[in-house]
């Protein structure tokens, strides 16, 4: 991490092979192009070669990643994401009534923290309507109740795709979305959780941590799959609780950190650090 | 904590009224005693007042612990348990191969890092035994297998009593104590578990936490009781792993978890520091 | 820390000497009023006590804490403050251009996590002058410069007796005040410093930590007095860093941290929990 | 960090240029080599290039590994180290009277936890001989005073070149090494000291802590220079402290902290993960 300047990314992985490095970096080097960083992993038991690449490209960008990514899948027979340091995704925020992730990821993106942009809110609660217009963000209220959850999901998966959107955070919002949804809205969903997963998923997990009796809570970033707070984990923490905490002092004290687990998780996927394999996260931080 | 005196330790708990702390201190202070330390929690729901009281006595300290008691629990109702600072209880260890919680345990034990006596070392392998004799603590080899479970057991009870243990410290003994044993041998049993308990609770939990994706791993000393790893949670810690870390890099990562978790909680019983209520622990630290 | 009542809160600190707990104690339980917390402090060096207590007076707060500080001052010969739960003080915030402690703090009292109030802002630019206007607390533009900076300092003066202001927060406020505008405001200055104190005092920590090459940055909430970067540590977290972090980076990781160690701190000041001796912070948490 | 096999590790520094990367993964490339792991750094300021790459060598390792030397240092005109991950080079452990960190590294040894063979233990007092001899490691008494500090490290410096000593870990040594020592012994020497420097250098960091009021404690590995305290910083790690505790609680906290610290520093080192430059470190973790 250092100041920004244009720069390809790729995110590569595929069955390892002699000479991936070499072949890899040996094609940005005789186009003339100059490495920034170069980062790589095995999964030494399911012998799979991943690659995170970031390069100044010496031509035409996006025509030296399209070359590149025609070498990489034809030649070395690997799959690759591409994303260009200067092209900022659409970034949608969906939030109930609880604000504090709310506000924390909007001020983030306003003091430049993230690679994205912050181009709209999905509530089911219209709350923080006025919260968002001082913000200056578009701001849409959208009651979803179980008898029209899925008319409810055609309407945000309508707006998300005029609006452009490549990527969905979840600040608290509290409804599951549904695996029709998921599967259709074709995009990275990040979610943030308030326990420290696989312990306490499901509902009011500062309340189960509480009756347990645990020393430690935590907070887990994850992208949301079809299966409630099972999918690929992208950042955890945990903060130090006692006896004398109430539900309330958790709930508290848990704010702050899932407000940092969260803003680490999205800063993470818009700087392209991250790759999913086998439900877990392969992270080049 | 700071340096010690010689002095009575209170443990007291029961159903909250007013004056609960006004009368323990008066009794002390009439007594021409003098509070060290004093500390108490009430549990709002449950209408539950603890405390943890220290003072150095004015007369013979058996006998004012003797009065106090009486006075605790005839007039005030409440439960109390009570230690001298300069009684230092016998602790028992049991281990199996796994040594690094073992070495761990008795140094500190030389160091003077608990108000404990180590008086012996169990054990079903005998592995340990040449390191144990050079330590000078006495090792018992009590081989334990499905067909003579019940029998060591027996034997251990025997040695136990024999050697007057107040205490039982499980350094990764890798043997389930049977609900007979614990409740026969009606003293505290610590154990360390190698997870973020409730998570990853049973066997193998590093390779569980791998199998998951998991961003940290923690250690869990506990209360052992009839339900494997259900036990009240003393101390909890956890630390960062990654992508690259194998299931062998969580092993060795998760040692020095194991070996400050386990020593924190052996610390606290011995300072007469827990109260167990609910399956839960107050831990006046 | 649990849900709120009403409350009186003392502070005390004298020589040591037997009985005072009781004492404490009993007045409060013979006035017919109930201990809801109570923690105590020696100072084993300086044979100082220190002492913090809470409770629900039986009648009039106002006239019970008045008895009691007579109680305690006449009788113990200790020094003492109150304060009532009911009556939130009147906090400023000093900023300058930088908002990310700005924005946190203000979001946090809207939140009702500090119990005081957030009665206006003081600054040296006007740049955050419209978001504090969104946020609806009266904002005063007073440049500071070498040449005015004692006229400036008594405007402020001004405007925070006006304001009947009981408690100041430096949130990154980037002028140093003066001893004689510290002497006649008369309140606890609360200041965030980026850095682990004593450790890279004075002016670009980020800077002075980089060049250093530490694998940690930190953070320190502390009283102002009047020598820089030296007034009573209140609080300090740090945060891992690594030879690939530029200050740019310092200085991202740092804000989080600066944010939660500059809230943790005003939170204390405000519970009543921090009691100043000896240029040290005794916090009763 | 995964299960070992023998492979080469390079660690290489020099001004940036073009190419770098591919130049070096194509030359273990065309020679039928893979590459295990490859990690580079760019200092942006100072415009160097700093790499780690380890691969198993296709022919002779000593050969492949001159030949490699001989190319980055002629054809690519960089500085480099190389290592063969077989060879364990011989570690020397100076200590004097406090021990935690004398158990806690040789137990390490022992458990294969370093990449390195504990040869000799060297300490200018007698009091862990008897332990030393337990652990089966020759011991060197060799007492050092004002008067006899020249000839005490003449003859530390015979017996280190007599061992083969290629490194020398300081578990708490109470010695200043000289100058003229650390010139002629030319090999790494890893100390630990009891602060997070640069806060606190120089003797007695837990009562200056203690003092100042602060509420984390440190512990800093470091390279020993012949500027005391200042040599560059492998790793350092903080725990919390609070009012209650007094500088022997620091003591025993700092412990299970230097012990840590220094391990982790240890292992670093001996993985050949370490580049110094500019009196700083680059670690490739």
């Amino acid at each position: 991490m250092s100041e920004k300047k244009e720069t390809i990314v790729a995110l590569l992985h595929g069955p390892d092979q002699p000479g991936l490095v070499s072949q890899v970096s040996s094609w940005i080097f005789h186009r003339g192009s100059n490495i920034f960083h170069a980062d790589q992993h095995k999964d030494e038991a399911a012998n799979i070669f991943f690659q995170r690449v970031e390069w100044s490209p010496s031509g035409d960008p996006k025509k030296e990643a399209a070359d590149f990514k025609a070498f990489v899948h034809d030649e070395l027979g690997m799959e690759i994401s591409l994303a260009l340091s200067t092209e900022h995704p659409k970034v949608a925020l969906f939030v109930s009534k609880i604000d504090h992730c709310f506000h924390d990821t909007i001020l983030r993106f306003r003091a430049g923290e993230f690679a994205g942009e912050l181009a709209c809110i999905i509530s089911n609660h219209d709350h923080l309507k006025a919260d968002a217009e001082k913000y200056g963000i578009p701001f849409h209220y959208l009651p979803v109740k179980a008898e029209n959850k899925a008319s409810a999901e055609e309407e945000q998966l309508r707006l998300l795709q005029k609006t452009g959107v490549k990527c969905i955070v979840l600040a608290r919002y509290m409804q599951v979305l549904s695996a029709r949804f998921l599967t259709e809205v074709a995009c990275p969903v990040i979610n943030i959780h308030h326990s420290f997963l696989p312990a306490f998923a499901g509902g009011k997990p500062y309340h189960q941590a509480h009756q347990r009796g645990v020393k430690l809570i935590g907070a887990t970033a994850h992208y949301a799959t079809a299966t409630l707070d099972e999918g690929p984990i992208i950042h955890q923490d945990v903060t130090r609780i006692n006896h004398r905490n109430s539900v309330a002092d958790l709930i508290r004290k848990g704010r702050d950190l899932e407000k940092s687990v969260f803003a680490q998780a999205i800063r993470l996927h818009l700087d392209n650090r991250i790759l999913v394999y086998n439900n877990k996260t392969v992270v080049f931080d």
